[in-house]
């Protein structure tokens, strides 16, 4: 059985420009990359007249970011598992490049494995 | 401010295999298709030796799933906005597909909009 911590943050009234597309992508790399995370893909939409989606897949599991830049708002994911990977570490890592005003993380954790018959 | 109920759910000792990438991305689609949402882009991915990621980008935010068929255990995440769109319908549907024996559901309140200052 494997415990997965995984964090669901929303980032409010955000400083760094919510709709644009490179500086999401590269917040996400910069994530991933603070915890060691190998990145296998990753998706990016620009939505019209304005918001951007990106999700990486990751060797351990995904990262993602949904931006609502009429609000300042971003809605970050965050599940990344192996041993050793601080989630925590990783969002602070985004929030940095973000920027938020406030933060309000939700912690869920899963676990994979069988089901406890 | 808009609140978005997103849904986490543990699938454990599923009857599907879940190392069918066709099968999980239709399974996707399908609990997509069930809420009216709107795909704008996927992403899949196999790992080596097993396991699979699937995820779509919706015009609603975003659908995943993750397996771990040396378990028969799959990860899904539900995470679409909109009024009236139900999460727990495209989780029934994805999981009539999946066909665990036994299912943990996580619920979050996302909220967009600005800090409550």
């Amino acid at each position: 059985m494997i415990k997965i911590i995984q964090l669901l943050a929303d980032l409010y009234d955000c400083k760094a420009d919510l709709n644009d597309v490179d500086l999401l992508e590269n917040v996400l790399e910069e994530a991933a990359s603070e915890v060691n995370a190998k990145i296998v893909r990753r998706i990016t939409h620009r939505f019209s007249p304005v918001g951007v989606t990106v999700m990486l897949i990751l060797a351990e599991t995904h990262l993602s970011i949904h931006s609502w830049p009429e609000y300042g708002y971003a809605a970050a994911d965050i599940f990344i598992c192996g041993e050793g990977k601080d989630p925590l570490k990783a969002l602070i890592e985004l929030s940095e490049y973000i920027e938020p005003w406030a933060m309000e993380i939700n912690e869920v954790t899963r676990t994979v494995g069988k089901a406890r018959k």
